[in-house]
């Protein structure tokens, strides 16, 4: 990150802006303080840091920006989501320095015996994924690398909700190698494209196969489904952030929820926990039309189901559970219905 | 609660809305659903539920409003503020219907020897004020009721922030009775006013005097202000609800700590919570410019100081600490420096 400040700096000083507010992920909030002077300082404007949870570049401050009066916000951690037309927005992608090479031959080792494989990786490791191709080139494999989607910005580039990089080439690979921090990004790919993934992870110098992790998160949904399947009050999550606000989709949901004899109501919220959930003590499932990935990871956090609208639309009888993976993620979900 | 709804009902009729937003405090959320779905059959349009957090009326869904496109906010629990100007909300405050003859006996009986009261109340037990009154002057006592505030509509009615009708009258009286279920308002009462006060609680029909209550906070703001001003990096909070967002006041304080040699940043937050800040591993403390009772409440969760504005100018020898109650909640605060 660091070496990217005098440009950062530049960049602030050659536009007419008199205060900038900075937004961080968690990870690196512990550098916020010092670089929001350092800007101060060095760039003569007014730095205000945006507190509030961030866990994406679909949860940009615009609003924020307004309310402060700023003129410029200084995103850092994501790389910026295409499809989201916000001016004013410079995106500090966090990209990390650290080497990729013995994870991957780990996972080259779990794939000794398949010649075709996908490469996918995640914003941080972007600038090591030619380095990763060539490793496995070197050893005798066909490395297909698949182009972004909606959300990502570069080729073999995927983010929890974006695996498009992944679905492009799915057909053409034996399995995957991710190279990233972390099992998230590894398990989407896994249960979107079905194919056998292994994360390649640099931090640790290991590589991890997904199996046994996606077989209890299916069974872990199917549980969930089942459960939401007896509900009669639904509330229907609307998201509050930038990149997740989906009214359309929150009503067709409903629509298909009040046709199936359920009763629901739209909620709408800025940050899906508990505690915003718990006191509703008549809703006895929740949908989400925001990220998709709430349900799958943080479903142990809350009393009742939190479900996906697929879902949700497989817990109605509306689509089938076979079609488990290849309907979650997909972004064109109520064209199904 | 319940005998508003067919007014509720009727006064949406009567505007030309096809979708309406109801916000909630915690406390009511167990009915939010019923009553979602009550007004969608009743009064025909759709109803959305704001799930994120609500602690007042400082704390409005304006922004929701235009995101999820409903033309009118329907604000349960608390009475309006009227220096905030918004249009397009109506207003059910939660008045309860529970006794409160016995707790204020108990309480008049703890002031048997004081014959000048001052009476207060929540918006919860307004209804209650004049019949308190008539019981404690049928004993004997010459009651006051002061005017409200800024922030209150109703003759005797405090808020954690707004103890307006407890100072108007403070020079007259020997102490006050507070009917309200919890010590919050009456802790309030006694820091700012200095006189004794006396909870009368209706719902445990009991009284209870504060004095240790207060000794114990005045203590415990003691440590942290002393804390705080051994620090030199301080985050300066600014609170992105409707009726705390203070931008002047916040530019004010980093100026009055960075002419005391401490280095400040703003740091902008719809919620103050240990998960937001603790992540700013270089802030040593932070000062809240919004809700006042945040510091006063919930320090022991933060693992730094939080303080209020007055508090930091005691912090930094600006103020003196002997004044600390006739500063705590003083909105003109900035006028001092």
């Amino acid at each position: 990150m660091y070496n990217l400040e005098e440009e950062l700096i530049n960049a602030i000083k050659k536009r007419t802006v008199k205060r900038v507010l900075l937004q961080f992920p968690n990870g690196l909030r512990k550098y916020a303080f010092k670089l929001a002077k350092k800007i101060e300082e060095e760039a003569n404007v007014e730095a205000i840091i945006s507190a509030d949870p961030c866990y994406g570049a679909c949860d940009l401050a615009i609003e924020e920006l307004k309310h402060v009066n700023a003129d410029l916000l200084i995103h850092y951690g994501h790389a910026k989501i295409p499809n989201l037309k916000f001016e004013n927005i410079i995106f500090i992608e966090a990209r990390s320095k650290i080497n990729v090479e013995q994870a991957v031959l780990k996972a080259a080792e779990i794939f000794k015996n398949e010649e075709k494989i996908g490469l996918l990786t995640t914003i941080q490791h972007i600038d090591f994924l030619t380095k990763a191709k060539t490793i496995l080139e070197n050893i005798g494999k066909k490395v297909y690398i698949g182009n972004p989607g909606e959300k990502t910005i570069y080729k073999g580039q995927i983010l929890g909700c974006d695996l498009t990089a992944a679905k492009d080439i799915a057909d053409k690979v034996e399995g995957f190698i991710v190279i990233s921090g972390g099992n998230f990004h590894g398990l989407g790919v896994q249960l979107t494209t079905g194919k056998k993934t292994v994360v390649a992870d640099p931090f640790l110098n290991e590589a991890r196969v997904l199996d046994e992790l996606v077989k209890a998160t299916i069974r872990k949904r199917w549980i969930q489904i089942s459960r939401f399947s007896e509900c009669k009050n639904i509330g229907v999550l609307l998201i509050l952030k930038s990149g997740q606000l989906n009214l359309k989709l929150a009503e067709k949901m409903k629509n298909e929820l009040e046709k199936k004899k359920r009763k629901s109501i739209l909620i709408c919220v800025r940050e899906v926990t508990p505690e915003n959930l718990n006191s509703f003590i008549d809703v006895e499932a929740f949908v989400n039309t925001g990220c998709p990935r709430i349900p799958i990871e943080d479903q142990l956090k809350f009393e009742k189901p939190i479900l996906n609208p697929e879902e949700a639309l497989i817990g109605l009888g509306v689509i089938p559970w076979e079609n488990y993976g290849k309907t979650l993620l997909e972004k064109n979900i109520w064209k199904l219905f």
